[in-house]
């Protein structure tokens, strides 16, 4: 509480700590510094400040992820449109992310005055306007309606799962109100009870003697289904599958765990296992141009339920309105109330590691992945960047407990690093690994040292390829656009406020086998690896998904 | 050429050539690789690669205004909306920049595609429509009309002097056509013969025999009219002043020169010879918070003729259809034709500098731009961070042929360096000099090594100061989000690719000017000092804007 007593800025503040939210992310400016005092007054709230505010978002966006809401604080124009990406990229993805802007006095805005941070033409809304295209609700606060306004876009994000837009001026933020009443209120009647029994009843008739097939993929993690899809796929012997998106989402050790479907790109096995199953449960799918090997799948929309956000559809039909977990536990009943056990699965296929190389063996993408998939432990948050880390790590299987975060629908590179930060804040307990390429790591590099400063001891591999290798697998090979300037990466660290940094340059076999046997021997300090790869070695993944996004541009 | 033939790319292409711009800056991203080929081929034009897009953005900026025009490539989606804030800055702050960004085929666009760098809601329009928030011209181009619509918007980026969006899809981008014909077009009527004599007829009764004196601002350089500027600055003894944000518009060492007008921040010699003027022109003049000590300006419109970029008024009066040109020429013209001379002004007062130091005393804001602006030598470029490094040396005056660039209206931390690099790379033959605050460069410091890359050798000064004190002077003097990690500053240069720089870490007034001694000894290598000042040593005028800042946020 200010000297002014009890403010809309600690209205808002005590709202996010009713979500969930114990760190707010951002940037300082001086349209928000005296709210920014309330943060750090307010007893569960803590601040991180970001390097820049795309760093700030992106680390927001992380810690969103893994905590199902974040908060970021920006200045009016300047700070708010630097990190427009990370919104826009959090819409895309469907991380809820409340963006709080602070705006100049309403006094000033109401004179029209020329003041800094704006377009000098007396217009405030500009930004407000530019909000609309990539959250999901917005409000410009004013006293009198405040706090209903905070509710209504808290409520907003909390349901749809996707950034929001919070406008608050110096004086409105000092505002003086009382604090809330009672909890924010949810959305009501997200199913209908007669869609849902007409759901169950065409379901069932579907499934009749079945064995089911389930293909989840990660808005079943965004809405917060998680424990209703692990229940459908105890409640008999149900292969299951996820796209890359939702990789990590159910537990790739399971006997009954079919791999990662990516159409045309998939393995065959698992090909045959989604596509032609008698009866298909697809629940959070979202086909886009990456995961679904440029749009290439084959699903049968008659021998398929499709579980959604807000509807699903059994052949065709659809039924609505109907929550995902009332969808999924519907269906659980009917396996569960059937009474019979379906037949085991074939067993997996042999785990695709190849044999290690020799010590002195140069690396190749190949034995990277395969060697640092194994090194992964329980509790692992492992962040892929959107080139050769992710499609080198998709396909291989991950030790339970395990989550992967990667961003394939917006795909801005550089988004993991900061990320990584926002997700190590959002769970002390957890080590994170950061898998990055070195023309990604070069957009957002300056975060690197806050994880020092956080206290935070993350595995960080920058795959070192001479340049943007995913680029070149697409187009310009040799071309002088997809080169970058060269660092000595292993002196970041150091250099950037990390200074007991373990730091590894490695270039065999050996070399990475010892860094890794040292990254986990040394749990309490950031272990950095700089992994030095050919230009053109490029995951067998990515080489089939970069020929079709070539073909595409080129249509 | 492609194997195509000639494209509607290479028709953009020779039209930005055209307008004098031969380097393009950017970020390579799938949707635009094919048209980066057609400019690596093209043959006067160069590629000079971002680590990141707000950098490549901020470099076009710092090149826009030494050239007069600029342009920028990004990638849908992720690409432009990370350069928004440096797109939006140079609309602010009118800097022609032409802001292309490559986008998925019409093709797919048409199936509403859900594609990577996109919100996956098959609307492909959200960041066009972002775009008009921050631009002077738009178009979604189409192969029927791309031509024509690509000559709307370079237009519309050549008169208005602000940036202009295109959205060019890879098949539009490669869909053959003729190149441009004539030359660009230009707006014609910018003048009304009977505007203008009006206006003569005004100016000329209200100067009479009245001395003449002259506030001059940054729109005066934005619209290329320097030259009548300073033809009007010879015609007579005309005194004159310029805001902070034309900083080197005029030549700082004439003897007519009063110094900076900065509203009740000003000088106190200044302040009276403008405000008090028999008659005063104003050209160019935006009065901004920052550049007006809080609108404290007192300009007497019966004794002011104000030249615009369209109209001019005189006593109240207005006149248009009237170009700044025309109406400089005209007020020219009257002073020539009156045939008297006014008397010289009263002699400048002594030069601010203070005595220097003792070479072991320890380094104050006050004594550091005392001796960086004597160390200022004809053809450098100067940027400084909209920190203490603007305001501290705003009040200095500089030698002869020296160029300043600040953003005191936009006002975002950390552009300048990526700014130094496209100015540098603007005009090869001045030397850059950036002066930038600790806080504020570890927002785009990712971009230094492409000062090495490109063969610049600036000299960097990093004030490294703990953190940000800009924003400590206005509020949160000790507050933990003032705070930023703690970096080795000197390791940066090497580590980030400029090996051969030479660095310097000084904390006393006798290790700056060996600094600055071997810094003017070594033109052809980067030189980066780490300048050790105390957190809250604060440049005076800024202690005043800060506060009149801190004042506006608290009513």
């Amino acid at each position: 509480m200010s000297e002014n007593g009890y403010t809309v800025g600690d209205y808002l503040l005590d709202r996010l700590a009713e979500l969930g939210v114990t760190e707010v992310f951002g940037v300082p400016g001086d349209y928000q510094l005296e709210f920014l005092d309330h943060i750090l007054a307010h007893p569960t709230l803590r601040w991180v400040g970001g390097a820049n505010e795309l760093n700030a978002g992106y680390a927001a966006d992380g810690y969103g992820r893994l905590r199902g809401m974040a908060a970021l604080v920006t200045t009016f124009g300047v700070g708010e449109l630097s990190a427009a990406n990370a919104i826009a990229g959090s819409y895309a993805e469907h991380v809820p992310v409340v963006h709080i802007v602070g705006a100049p006095s309403k006094d000033s805005q109401a004179a029209r005055r020329i003041v800094h941070h704006t377009l000098g033409d007396g217009d405030f809304d500009h930004f407000l306007r530019i909000s609309r295209e990539i959250t999901c609700a917005q409000a410009n606060l004013v006293p009198a309606t405040a706090t209903r306004e905070i509710d209504r876009v808290l409520s907003e994000v909390r349901e749809q799962k996707r950034p929001g837009y919070l406008l608050i001026a110096t004086d409105v933020a000092r505002f003086p109100t009382e604090p809330p009443a009672a909890p924010l209120p949810r959305y009501t009647g997200g199913t209908s009870p007669r869609a849902l029994s007409m759901f169950t009843a065409a379901a069932a008739e579907l499934i009749g003697d079945h064995p089911l097939t389930v293909l989840a993929d990660f808005l079943v993690h965004r809405l917060d289904c998680v424990t209703e899809l692990s229940a459908l796929l105890s409640a008999d012997t149900v292969g299951h599958a996820t796209l890359m998106w939702g990789k990590s989402l159910v537990d790739e050790s399971s006997p009954n765990y079919l791999g990662i479907y990516a159409g045309a790109a998939s393995e065959d096995s698992v090909r045959e296992a989604i596509e032609d199953a008698p009866v298909l449960v697809t629940a959070g799918v979202l086909f886009t141009d990456m995961v679904s090997g440029f749009f290439s799948q084959r699903i049968d929309p008659a021998r398929t339920i499709d579980i959604g956000a807000n509807q699903s559809v059994v052949a065709g039909q659809v039924y609505a309105p109907l929550d995902m977990s009332a969808a999924l536990e519907a269906v659980t009943a009917i396996l569960t109330e059937r009474g019979i056990t379906s037949p085991a699965l074939p067993p997996l296929p042999v785990r695709t590691h190849t044999d290690p190389p020799g010590r002195d063996a140069a690396l190749t993408q190949e034995a990277l992945w395969d060697r640092l998939s194994e090194a992964l432990t329980p509790g692992n948050v492992v962040l892929a960047d959107q080139g050769t880390s992710f499609y080198g790590m998709a396909g291989h299987r991950l030790a339970s407990g395990v989550t992967f975060i990667g961003q394939p629908l917006w795909g801005s590179i550089g988004y993991t690093l900061p990320a990584a930060l926002g997700a190590g804040v959002a769970d002390r307990d957890r080590r994170t690994v950061l898998l990055i390429g070195d023309g990604a790591a070069q957009l957002t590099i300056q975060e690197l040292g806050a994880f020092g400063r956080e206290g935070l001891t993350p595995v960080v591999v920058v795959v070192n390829n001479d340049g943007y290798t995913v680029e070149r697998a697409i187009h310009g090979v040799t071309a002088e656009y997809n080169d970058i300037t060269g660092w000595r990466w292993t002196e970041l660290p150091a250099a950037l406020g990390v200074p007991d940094a373990l730091t590894f340059r490695v270039s065999t076999y050996g070399e990475l086998d010892d860094a890794l046997t040292a990254a986990a021997a040394t749990p309490d300090r950031m272990v950095f690896l700089e992994v030095m790869l050919g230009r053109m070695d490029i995951p067998p993944l990515l080489t089939e998904l970069a020929q079709s996004a070539s073909d595409a541009n080129s249509n």
